[in-house]
């Protein structure tokens, strides 16, 4: 399993990136070819201590090649394009990329 | 289910943090009673660019109250004692959290 890992900072105002993300992005996101799931975080809490990321985006394919063609089709480009263009500016320094998933 | 991820940098000395990692810590993690599902990244990329956590570790339970007599118990004292003690000396601005998993 391949998976794409998106890691938001607390955004400026939440209420509007909240309203964007729920309304916008994901009904975005979803339409990506070969998603399997797509899960948000919920009550994060930073262990020990310190500054959490506001919101853990975690949305699997089955393996790298379907991840890049659904990036790359035309759903996966205006889903990058709305976190690049209201997401990102609403919370600096997102952080994003992608691993294979392992067992252990 | 709840989550407990973990984020490191890349290691001063790689190998050393490989060693210490998969022979002394995935073990002792392992211990941890409730402990579900424990998965690694392999091959981390940042997408669009920019520098990618090294490694991305994600310990899941099926509640917070499990994940926290987990974590309150020897075995999780153990485990966190050794990520403060070698891991985070290895890779410095380790981040943890934990998070409710919710589907969208």
């Amino acid at each position: 399993m391949t998976r794409f890992l998106i890691l938001y900072n607390k955004p400026d105002d939440v209420d509007a990136f909240e309203r964007h993300y729920n309304e916008t992005h994901i009904p975005l996101a979803k339409k990506m070819a070969g998603l399997r799931r797509y899960t948000i975080s919920r009550n994060v809490v930073a262990i020990p201590g310190g500054e959490p990321y506001y919101l853990v985006a975690e949305l699997d394919w089955d393996d790298r090649a379907v991840l890049q063609r659904a990036l790359e089709s035309h759903e996966g480009q205006a889903t990058a394009q709305d976190l690049a263009d209201h997401l990102a500016r609403r919370s600096p320094g997102v952080r994003s990329m992608i691993y294979e998933v392992e067992d252990v």
